[in-house]
């Protein structure tokens, strides 16, 4: 047989000395860094700057959804971008705010000040990061797809009606679905009717817009094609402007006809460290009460966080290779960085991703042009962030998200597997019901749980077959013996040797891959049980990694653990110790 | 190959009419009743009152543990012991006070009225009801030898350390085995010897008279022999009559020499419905707050309860099948019926099954003379209670559980399996420095964690296979391609197919017992990432149970996915559709 062949997860060309190997590793722009020319520069520009026009309209609405004053969502854009132009190993991705992260702030941090947020951003960094150097990243496996779909899903219906209330143009604050709905209910009649139809025509536009970079025009019309590509990416900046310029226009200080964005502080964000304290209703909140505050969103929102950004990374990265490792470290740096002017919590956005990707990035660079749009926009635009309309900003989020509503995954889980349905809807209700951490936990123990559950009825096959001892019984166990199952595995094995006495029953190990303490214990009980009506147990064709595992097993027969066939099992269980070489060494 | 069989766990002879079978499955007496002869009942007889005479000194020692008045610890005894005769399916099993269910009690109730511990019995046995009724004893499985090995060990040294106060003649509350200690050395100075004295004759009579059972005596002097082993099984009763009586003779009121137990309440309990409120500090507590201080201990007192009781019926049944179910509702009817006369948790207990085994009973019926017993005591000799001294009951008490300490299952482990060991020594280490419940909780944590291990770093062997069309790479994976495993198998799947391109690579699945969603995405993702550079997936060997789920996976090459070599999984994957219905015809 053949050696196995053990593939690290990650590689990468070993030609290099160990030193450069690392700092490349660590500080990737030293790998591209040296061979970036003007071409690559262009092309990179074009990619920073489309990306930056989504990047604006999308932090604004963001920081909004979180229910913070908008120009945090700027704050929270620049640094992650450029830090990842440094540190980071995968080209389409963009650090900056997004709906879930909105999402999670709102749900942890509604009510309190803007510190907790700074605060959750700083902590929930340092936790990425400390996972990142601890090699935690395997705790993300334990998300299930269905867990994914039903939490991505949730958040953007829970988006979507949490938006309503500015497309209507209505007024309240709630802190559920169901109070959204309860609230956009009983304010019908304030409607107000001049933001209904804005919101629509926001809505309309950006759909359409949206449709157009796959309308099909003559491919000799590249130049066309590419306007057309242009406008349906910028959608957002542009439906942001045009909304806005008409409100400045039409603007009337006593009696605005649409509800505004308001004053929107100007300027850059001081740097400043993260809040550590802050005053309360004349009262200083201390550290350890904040974090209190914060609770289990201060582990819950990390994972989430990382998890977001892996499969990103890996939907992007051609290669099909991400180094979790490296991309933890950086995002656990973009968010402490970020706090030191104000960030919410950032990470990498799909809808960013793929406009890079479609606007042909091609080195991490392209994230330093779309960060200094942003500073450009902090900079020179805040004083005409008033005029933004809410029911605006509501069009655009609820355009974005919309799409992420994963019907395909139902439909397919419903063919394929309604165990793993049922783990879906369950996330996605618990997420809409309560908050998306509890949800995200929700989902991830009942996937355990279905795991297990197989673990627990294993396949077991009961055979009579013929041998050259006449039939025998063979039992053939898969997955593994272990504490979870052995009761189980011992009674089946006992009862169907029992019919089969007083001829020996035979144990196929073949597609056995885990025993342990457990199942050694009910091996013995087994064996002992059977010897002692005079009966004996052959375990055989025992993979080599689990040959220890049987020998320690105390009454064992070690003598036909590697054959691989019945009958020299047989042979070799019978067999006086002389012959034993000989058959061992025909067999193996 | 031969039909599957599919062997019940718990299988019972047919010959009977449906509604007959059931009523003897679920009262059992009706089974054996009616062959009821004279000399089984003088073999019950013998084994009852012997086990008498170990329940009634237990019962009055585990109560002083659980700091109850002595008389709650007969009231527990005799309504379990009685009614398992009707319910019970295991001769050995005696229901009634243990040390574990005293721990518990202990550490759940301590400092709260008994109201507390009869309403914590009652609900204990609804619990254990519902997880008979709903077939739930599985979760059972979820608690791994080495937790059980640990909890028990830590159980048996907080109760050492909890007796040795009473060993000593000390006087104080402690709560924990630190405390105990802590305060066992700050009042060194007012050690009451003779206390100590008596402690140890104790301690040293029962130690010897336990050995005496094991004395080889001529084999032909079997009245002899019986006497030792009466000597020895009745050790318990023997020493607390002798110091109560030497207690009683030696009494001065003024000032008496032991430490005693004190008054007994006389007589029988009253018969009253379990306390769902209790009068406390001039208010009343109600049930919902009641159940809130009792808190978790409500489903993991259930738990253990069941995972001993279960334990003991599978060491002592011989058929080896225990009707989980039965044994569940069994214990959870005891139960609930003991809170009717005051009784605290109980369970069945490791001493007395093995008291019963070898004193040779042979059904359940011998619980009823052992209930008579209890009663007897109660009716009888509740008055002389009184001069029991505790030093007497702690002997008792210590002498009993030290042997629970497994030190054997240590040194296995640690010659076996460190991880295994490692969840032993945190289950020990959180029952002795918080509770036994969170201790349980842990270790079947971290039991999870480790068989969870296994499953994300599954075997996979990679080899460089000599075949019909030249050096192929062939991957094989046991266990199975789940959500928690896949990233890792199509990251090195791929890894090793690309140094193979461009001839195809196999994935033999003959090892693999799962494949869920994410593992369909992932061979999904695979195969597409292989097509794009003109490579082929081969999947062949797939387990009969698992070829609707890989023939699920888009992409996939469904012609080969039978074969059960490489050879004819290459010829069935090249073969134009009209060769495929002989060579598959050929191979399977």
């Amino acid at each position: 047989m053949e050696p196995e062949e053990d593939i690290p997860f990650v590689k990468r060309p070993k030609s290099e000395r160990g030193w450069m190997r690392i700092a490349k590793k660590r500080l990737p722009i030293l790998d591209w860094g040296p061979r970036y020319d003007r071409i690559t520069a262009v092309a990179d520009l074009v990619a920073g700057i489309t990306l930056g026009l989504t990047l604006v309209p999308q932090s604004i609405a963001y920081a909004s959804l979180a229910n913070l004053p908008v120009q945090y969502g700027l704050y929270s854009s620049f640094v992650g971008t450029m830090l990842y132009v440094f540190l980071g190993t995968v080209k389409e991705v963009s650090i900056g705010p997004t709906s879930l992260m909105a999402l999670f702030t709102l749900q942890v941090c509604r009510g309190l000040p803007v510190e907790f947020v700074v605060l959750l951003t700083f902590l929930s960094g340092c936790i990425v990061l400390i996972m990142g150097l601890l090699r935690l990243g395997f705790l993300v496996e334990l998300i299930s797809p269905s867990v994914t779909s039903g939490f991505t899903s949730a958040t953007a219906v829970i988006i979507v009606v949490a938006q309503l209330k500015g497309l209507l143009g209505l007024s309240f604050t709630a802190e559920s679905v169901s109070d959204n709905i309860r609230n956009i209910i009983n304010k019908w009649d304030n409607l107000r009717y001049a933001d209904c139809a804005l919101g629509a025509v926001c809505c309309t536009v950006l759909l359409l817009l949206r449709q157009l970079k796959d309308v099909k025009v003559n491919p000799k019309r590249t130049k066309l094609k590419r306007a057309l590509w242009l406008l349906s990416i910028g959608r957002n900046a542009l439906v942001v402007l045009a909304a806005s310029t008409l409100a400045y226009c039409i603007h009337n200080p006593e009696k605005p006809l649409f509800k505004l964005s308001g004053r929107v502080e100007p300027g850059l964000p001081a740097l400043s460290a993260p809040p550590f304290s802050v005053a309360l209703d004349n009262s200083t909140v201390q550290f350890v009460d904040m974090v209190q505050q914060l609770g289990s969103a201060i582990v819950m929102l990390p994972i989430v966080m990382v998890l977001a950004n892996i499969a990103i990374a890996k939907a992007f990265c051609t290669g099909g290779r991400v180094d979790a490792t490296q991309e933890m470290v950086t995002l656990g740096l973009c968010n402490m960085a970020g706090s030191l002017v104000h960030a919410m919590p950032t990470c990498g956005a799909f809808t960013r991703s793929a406009v890079s990707h479609s606007s042909g990035v091609r080195t991490p660079a392209a994230g330093a042009y779309s960060g200094i749009i942003t500073l450009l926009a902090l900079i020179f635009l805040t004083q005409y962030f008033y005029y933004i309309p809410k029911a605006c900003l509501s069009s655009v989020l609820i355009c974005a998200v919309i799409f992420m509503i994963d019907y395909r995954t139902v439909v397919r889980l419903w063919r394929r597997d309604r165990q793993e349905l049922a783990v879906l809807v369950l996330t996605f209700c618990v997420s809409v019901a309560r908050t998306v951490e509890l949800a995200v936990l929700c989902g991830a123990l009942a996937s355990l749980a279905v795991l297990l559950r197989r673990l627990m009825r294993p396949r077991l096959q009961i055979n009579h077959v013929k041998s050259s001892a006449g039939e025998v019984v063979r039992v053939r166990a898969a997955l593994g013996v272990t504490y979870v199952n052995c009761a189980l595995v011992e009674a089946r094995a006992l009862a169907a040797a029992r019919r089969a006495a007083p001829r020996p029953a035979l144990l196929d190990c073949g597609q056995l891959a885990m025993l342990d303490y457990a199942g050694q214990q009910a091996l013995e009980r087994l064996i002992k049980q059977l010897k002692d009506s005079d009966q004996k147990l052959i375990i055989y064709n025992v993979p080599v990694d689990l040959l220890k595992k049987f020998e320690q097993v105390s009454g064992v027969d070690a003598r036909p653990l590697r054959a691989t066939n019945i009958n020299s099992a047989l042979a070799l269980a019978d067999a006086p110790s002389e012959e034993r070489a000989a058959l061992l060494a025909e067999q193996v």
